[in-house]
């Protein structure tokens, strides 16, 4: 083959965040090898949806890492459990058959060096409880919000508090709404103003879209 | 041709309810035999989804026939408006763009003598709006919901209220959301409990579903 | 995480039935957590579409819970065998290909403390064995339809009965309709009056469906 | 141009059929240049779906030529009226919506020599005036069946007769059925046995397969 | 559960063919006991798309039954190999990836008694191999053509051969003629005429739709 | 009807931003009463997709109000023209043919009281028009970037600029990019960052979603 | 407004052939302004897709103008009629109704100063007027070939000759086949070797994609 | 069966290029056979999308014959290892996730004979990795440009380079980029010139393409 792999090092100087890895589909010595370069420069590193059977491999052979099975999301970085003042960025979501992605934001964050936390089992067919937390959410900055089936808990969000909400549809469902696009189609829709949406499963465009927002709109 | 119309007279005997006529497609010459038939056998009509000009026509050739413009609903039968002490169905919906759905609903139910009363305004960006009406809705025997849009004012509907309820979506919306499959998918996709769809614009097909169970469940 | 489950214990007096648990994207652990909160409080529970890995260890583990492996209904009640006096829900399909379904709405009555009677194989190819049946379904207050490939079992009913029909679209098939897509197409476009319908595979919708007509509008 | 038309003339002795002009995507001009081209070889000719603006014209300018408005066949040939006598080819089809869709048939046949016979108003909303003409309608040996909305009249058709069905889904509904895909889908998947279909509104199509039906397998 | 499987025994009677068991979906157990009430009476029975699993143990059960693997038709029949005197269906393909479509239809229609003869490898890339059997494909009254990818092969035939063609599209492809979606549609958009379509994989539908041409249109 | 219009005019109290007006689908009365009672409470509006005919008559009603016929935003604001200071949402288009949304979007933050400035003419074919305003787009707080036909416009944006990004696809296109689900999907599958998207067509929510970050990130 | 039309005067230089305007969407004055900065400038140019009200006008207004209203190409170029010792591109379809595409080609393709020959009426039902042309059209160096309805041209072509083969799909048709999907579909997934494709309706794409093979692969 | 598989060996002889074996669908021993009979001609022989249970054991059995395992093509011909001399084809892509399109592109010009390199990690998200090699891709006489996602770099590289550009859809991607389709669109719909596209995966199509040009067209 006539050339190597050419890895974006300095993406961080031209935008303020480094390259991730879409870990999905390349195998482990490909994603071996791009850690390990990233490793050696003392860089942090994020690989993304990087399947179970290759993410229990990479945690015992790089030391210091960090990976979280539901969402598939490795870090070379050290985690720093500091939720408690959180003032960054909520994640609500209705359930844990949406954590795989509410997981996938929380982790990119911690990546990013953001603060969040996580609010799960905030579904709209028991609206109370989304009620019950509105004064509670006005404290963050961002509000990234994730629902699978209809996905209409952004629009709910949405309705009641005035921060900038990235919604994201969880491919979690069955009949019309297998696959996720009419979450996705519902958030798009919405009648609630100013929501914007990131791709099917993207917990990690959430974050980065919540990162752009902490880091240069202040 | 080989054969004439054949219309089916006796539907009513058998299912307790009259055929009703599809009026779009049909031109109006042809409209205008079928009504005539029903008028010399003394029966009621109704005819839905004629358009304006058909409408018009035959208000004026068919005494004591109303036409509603906004929703195409032509009835060969005296309207009487007991809306006052209805306490049979109940139409929700978010406002004037859905009330061509509305309207088909309602003088459906007229035509087949049913109580019904029309709440507009209801949308869900505005949730106190419906949370200040949850008490008297709870008098109506069924609901009707009709959204366009993303189509989750049933949703929330069905969250707080126990009855039946036929959710109805309107092609009102554009982009993802134009011609009204977003709105239908999210109403069948819905998390609130035992929500039934009906086909999209299809306010007839819903009050038929609320008279089936207002004439037979009790 | 800062938030634990919440679970909505009180929507049995809000709405009069209670929340039930999606069993399919719920691990194990996570739903053996849940079913045990509601046993404490002396609650009967209901999880659907529970695969049989997990619904087989769960039997094992609470007693007096009932697990149907055809349709994944988990049922922490004990179930009455009343069918013979039954004069609530019919449960109309063609064959042994939806039972899957119609057991998933079946259970979901036994839960709700419904009468339930199934009727298979009633498919229309062979329309003399609907026709046979036409006076004994009279006697129920409610019809549930299901239909896979064409889905066309709901018209011929409704056609021929006066109930509420509630029709549910099986995703049964191949070719074109394989998934449930056209069956759920043409239940929603059905030229017979006032069905209505929910999502593929949703025989638990239906079912609640039936329970709002049962409980409240008679 | 380097090339002028070069129609195909002698399909007939290689087909046993001649080649039929569509007529939709044609200017009035060239729809003339082709039908004169016919008439100087004394050639009967069919075109299919001309619009009425330029079907009046063409009308007018070649004396014994047909035009039927509700379909758009305009043919160059003297039609017979024998249906009376007719065992050839059964049209079967719900109601005016759909005629458009049976003449095109019906002038097809005509055009191709074959006695041909209309059965409008056979929904299958009301089965019994299906029922009423099975015995009527052994006598014909290929069966076509024209439906709009769900489509479900073919699936009906082929459980009582045991003739050749080709179904045509026409363009007729709303909602999800706009576009005649839902009626297609239907016929495609139906449970009733061997029953073949053509594209959307082809009409035309249906009638050639009928033909080669009548003048080949026999 | 209320009522035992009501088999359809009576259907060759109605229409002249018997009632087919759809495989798929029905567990062997299910199939088991249809089989024998078929056997029980001394008739003949067909499964189709029954998998190995089941085929392999099913062949072992029935004495004289008949299990072909590659389309997972199970015969409760003799097969007669007499494809030597064949003058009734050609089923054409262009290769061994259709031949599980191919045989289905093969199957179907030794069970039906009908003469059939299969030719394969008659791909349109290679136009000549169908130039040079046009003669010898003119003895055979119904013409069954299989074709996967872009489905162009009925097309071809249509414009060479005069005889009924039915046309199913087979499954095979990648990228966008995955599932058979665009071969069933440029079947159905074919510009030659005539050509009558069946679902997708449907070989079954294609042989019956041949049966009812051959035994009733004659 | 039962009930009369009810306005959302606290919305600005909980969300800090006031309801806004679909204007497409609400008859000329209708709108003229909705901004009337705007006016009488002396309170702004906005109605967006508000058609030619019904803009250019409101103009002439409403003193003071400004209509924008590319986009169709109607105004019920004094407009300032201030884009020279502008520090606040660059919009970022490829030309003329997508100025219909960025107009909305320009209209909608006018209305909004933020400054904004239009980049027209910056498509992705001559990608150095891009590369020589990167410094000067520097200085927005946030970008929008609208984009028809394949919608990469936003990817190549991403790659080049760090500040939040509001993604519209355009319906502007034929063929496959016909509707302009293309662009969108283009934008939310973009290998570019933390990009967020809104539904098709939609500069108002874009300017939403640009308010919130506005008003409440910093 | 911030800033002006900024053209890519200078793609000429960086890819050998210049900018070509896109005219469907753009308005009167728009395309008048754009065509005028050309001409001042002594530069030719080529607007697609301009619809006949516009393109009449400009024609009055561009001494040395072509305006093609078939295909809606609008040429500030003299034509020069050499086709007579055409060697470069030979465009083939089946008829006038794909006419509109097949001028697109070849305007753009006189645009660019190549030698361009149109075959019309070579459609595939009467393969003969191909097999007829084959050894004709051997003497040029790429082909295009436009198709719509099934789109099996280019599969035909690609069979029996060697080019470079550019397909581009008309948007002919009706029902499965309306708007041009099918056709698309049916040229990517064809079984000939190495076609390639473009968008629906893209005649100018297709000349450019030739243009690029006879610039710069020889 | 009626014929053997009749190999249509002479289509070198008519295109100058062999027929080419779609390996995906076929099973062990018939992939076998059909090489034998090449091998025993001494031919070469290309089979692509080859899984690896089957490629492992072809290569053992198959003396020469080369397997690449991440495209699954297989050769029956001695690969020479010539690229540093390439002046050929070029085969760009954004990365490893693409390399068994790029693979399959590569092997099946290596079987035809043709020079070709490939460039891999030349994602648009780093514009400069493409900008940087523009200078040494313009010795290249065609450019083959793979991507999956948004599939965004075939319009980079076409707004830069003036060769003929074949692009070919990768199905690499989730949530609605998931199978290609999306990447597939944006490729059509590109705003860079004469880009034209293949089937979605479709590196032998691409290669064949390519192959057209270099061996006709200069």
């Amino acid at each position: 083959m006539s050339n190597e792999f050419e890895l974006d090092f300095n993406r961080s100087d031209r935008l303020g965040f480094p390259e991730v890895i879409y870990g999905a589909s390349k195998p482990l010595p490909v994603l071996r090898d791009i850690l390990q370069s990233y490793q050696e420069k003392g860089l942090n590193a994020l690989a993304t949806k990087v399947q179970a059977e290759k993410g229990q491999v990479l945690t015992q052979e790089f030391a210091g890492s960090h990976y979280d099975e539901t969402s598939g999301a490795f870090l070379l970085k050290k985690i720093e459990s500091d939720e408690s003042e959180s003032n960054g960025v909520a994640i609500l979501s209705a359930g844990t058959s949406d954590l795989y992605v509410v997981n996938e934001a929380y982790y990119t964050l911690q990546f990013l060096g953001c603060h969040a936390a996580r609010y799960n089992d905030i579904g709209i067919a028991g609206i109370h409880r989304l009620l019950g937390k509105v004064e509670e959410l006005k404290k963050y900055k961002v509000l990234i919000v994730v629902a699978g089936f209809e996905g209409a808990l952004p629009t709910a969000v949405g309705g009641l508090l005035p921060q900038p909400i990235i919604a994201v549809p969880a491919s979690v469902g069955y009949g019309v709404s297998e696959g996720g696009q009419v979450a996705l189609n519902t958030m798009l829709a919405s009648c609630a103003n100013g929501i914007s949406v990131v791709n099917i499963d993207n917990g990690y465009g959430a974050a980065m879209a919540a990162y752009r927002i902490l880091a240069n709109a202040s």
